[in-house]
């Protein structure tokens, strides 16, 4: 058996350690692991290599495991009578393009004080490489108080994150048994925008379609053809157009099977969030939400699904004018999907509704994207329970419950492959310009994360 | 008062001299008159004086009058007694890209036996300085049999006809007076696709706006903004697809103000020409016919208004799929006009229409192009039937009076500025590939149509 923890010594260890805690993150930081550039694989690897041998210093059981594409670096702690929790994160970092618009070299990270406090500058800082040091950094502190690592975790460091992590569903079902937890945390989310801390514990599904509708052979003239010839721009809009009703609630037959009402427990805690819609829509120049009328703003993004048409073209789109009829159109569609609404069953009911739209003559193709359910977190839990009353305790505001409208893959990926539920708890802010230049992480959201992993792994242990 | 022109001896005098005039065809086609192309200025001025020369030889009072672009010709017969005829052509010629698809240079013209007759191949065989040669040629028959000029003829040949005919507008007004006639006749256009001569009558009219409609003020994340941001392409196709009804009818208040039922002399002819729509729409890839039901096919392309989507695009359309909301959605559409339609009342009923469907936080704009309504020719101006019977009499078939889908601007310009209808008479064939590789011109539609000018001539006189 551990000796017992003493939380209280582990924060003071936390506080006292916090400059060497920053000069080990700078270090990694300065590692330029753009995982989406083959001229960066041997960086990508560096960063795997600098992330394992702090881990096996550290005391973990770590090794850097090969895949077809960057390599993932896994960490085991001291088996213990509890239960396992799996923790995950990404060493990869967004490409820095372009790079006229950083202040400061995106590689040559730094500490910056600003108006509102001070932050670590740098690509990474915020996504992953910041947020996954605060868990780090508390096994640290941890292991510096008790003499041991907390039992049962396990450590997953993805470096492929940022180009659509191609390796890491076979990982994840060639390891299933090693990976396997009774619950996953994955810490690169954000705190809720007006700074209080949050677990995300819901996730919008999704499922799209590139479409391609090809009517005459070739572009036609539209003096010649017009008013004879089938128009497939005219016919996408017409299909589109009828997918929702005059309420925006989308007519496919059986797209609401699985989509239940807010429970009254998350609708309070999202209610208290005091989310403002015109707001919200005013940061991107809108001010009128969409959507049904009666349901929150929240609600229509976190918890109801919807249809978008992402990208669409077709005919004559350059300089000036062309009577073109055009002879293809091509529309990017998606669907966000919520509770149990069945990718499959959705695909079938949409493309049986195009073909009522499509002209004997005309030929619709299609190819897939996506195809996710939704993510609901079964926050009966008591771990989900135990961490908010731990982000409570340190950040001094009650934590929430929230969701997200974007779907973060590999939630589903524990949920359908190790068959576990994920705490998403995150501390970056919405201000962290993550993918963009400048991006930065506040040495207190550093700070107070590790704090708050201590505190949520003291609860669960 | 100049002696009675003996038609027989014209025809004749035709005939005799087809091998000098093809000759004279091809040191014309050898000037690369590309009009659209600078390099190429020197070339098109080239053929201008070209032109000139051989029309003042023929004892034309002609001469090259300078535009701010390319010159035009300009010719004056001797006056007559009898009405005036202005007859146009152009003689500039399109680009030739791409060469590599050519069989032979494009201005090394030859003659070529094929299957179907002897042609001549080369750029503007057939567009239009084949056609407009036909006309010159009748003239230069017509003075050696009856030593004189056919009286009360102005010719105008344009060199810009290919690169939108920027001066053609301002000259017209500039020298209306000049240029004023009984009645015009333009040699531009095709025989019936049967090969049968024609007439073309009437023009649809255009009108076309580009659409720019913006909502958030950059691409949006589908996930964290979908279902509460306004999507501009959904909201174009909500709109566009309210622009026609079940039936295919435009459902814009007011829009068939000044569309008149076909009249039954029309129908008639078109009747007889035997169009299926079917064959027509066989001939790019399709086969059902679109558009209101109980009306026909010619009917539908030649006099009926139509709405087309001739250009759309918006948010992500690149390989592969991203899920964006798009900020931005952009349209090209356009109206082609008959009868009375009004480009403006429609410009108008349009925007008020697409008005309501732009929530407030969005802003569209527009940018009009076209804006020409439809020009019927008065065909009970005597000219056109003794036209038709001309032509009927050379061709040894029925000529018919038959409609344009598209517009040509000059005879709309001809109508409104100088005042006066056009007999859009035209001896090339649908197969002549004019704009591609390989342009030719039949010797039939080149002898015969010198010869039908010859029968018209004598039958205005």
């Amino acid at each position: 058996m551990a000796p017992a923890p003493s939380l209280e010594h582990v924060l003071e260890k936390l506080d006292a350690g916090l400059p060497q805690a920053l000069d080990r993150l700078l270090e990694f930081l300065r590692i330029p692991s753009i995982s989406t550039d083959p001229a960066f694989a041997p960086d990508v690897r560096r960063a795997a290599e600098w992330l394992c041998r702090d881990l096996v210093e550290l005391g973990f059981d770590a090794s850097i495991r090969d895949t077809p594409g960057h390599p993932m670096v896994v960490a085991h702690s001291q088996p213990g009578s509890g239960r396992k929790l799996l923790f995950y994160g990404h060493y990869d970092v967004q490409p820095v393009d372009p790079l006229n618009l950083w202040d400061n070299p995106p590689f040559e990270p730094r500490l910056e004080d600003t108006p509102a406090g001070e932050v670590i500058r740098g690509r990474g800082s915020s996504d992953d490489k910041g947020q996954l040091m605060t868990f780090v950094e508390a096994c640290r502190a941890w292991k510096a108080v008790n003499g041991e690592l907390p039992p049962g975790l396990v450590l997953l460091f993805e470096g492929e994150e940022e180009s659509g992590s191609p390796s890491l569903r076979p990982f994840l079902h060639d390891n299933a048994a090693e990976l396997h937890a009774d619950i996953a945390a994955i810490c690169d989310t954000s705190r809720y925008s007006d700074g209080r801390p949050a677990i995300t514990t819901q996730l919008r599904g999704l499922y799209g379609e590139e479409i391609t509708l090809r009517a005459a052979d070739r572009d036609l003239h539209s003096g010649s053809f017009g008013g004879l010839a089938a128009n497939p721009l005219q016919i996408l809009c017409n299909a589109f157009a009828g997918l929702k009703d005059a309420n925006g609630r989308i007519t496919l037959p059986g797209f609401y099977d699985g989509v239940a009402e807010l429970p009254e427990a998350l609708r309070r805690d999202w209610d208290s969030l005091g989310f403002d819609p015109a707001e919200f829509l005013g940061g991107v120049g809108l001010k009128d939400p969409i959507g049904e009328k009666g349901r929150g703003g929240l609600e229509m993004i976190w918890s109801q699904p919807t249809f978008e048409i992402n990208g669409m073209s077709g005919g004559y789109t350059g300089e000036g004018f062309k009577t073109v009829l055009p002879g293809e159109a091509n529309a990017k569609v998606s669907f966000r999907l919520v509770g149990q609404q069945d990718p499959d069953k959705i695909q079938k009911a949409f493309r049986a509704y195009m073909a009522g739209f499509i002209p004997a003559d005309c030929e619709i193709s299609y190819k897939s994207h996506g195809g996710s359910p939704a993510s609901h977190m079964n926050i009966s839990d008591p771990a989900f329970a135990a961490a908010k009353q731990a982000l409570t305790e340190e950040w001094g505001r009650d934590a929430a419950y929230i969701g997200a409208g974007g779907s973060i893959p590999i939630a589903g990926d524990f949920q359908q492959i190790l068959k576990m539920d994920t705490m998403l708890i995150g501390f970056a802010k919405d201000d962290d310009r993550i993918h963009s230049p400048n991006e930065k992480y506040d040495v207190e959201s550093f700070a107070k994360g590790a704090r708050s992993w201590a505190r949520i792994l003291a609860a669960l242990a």
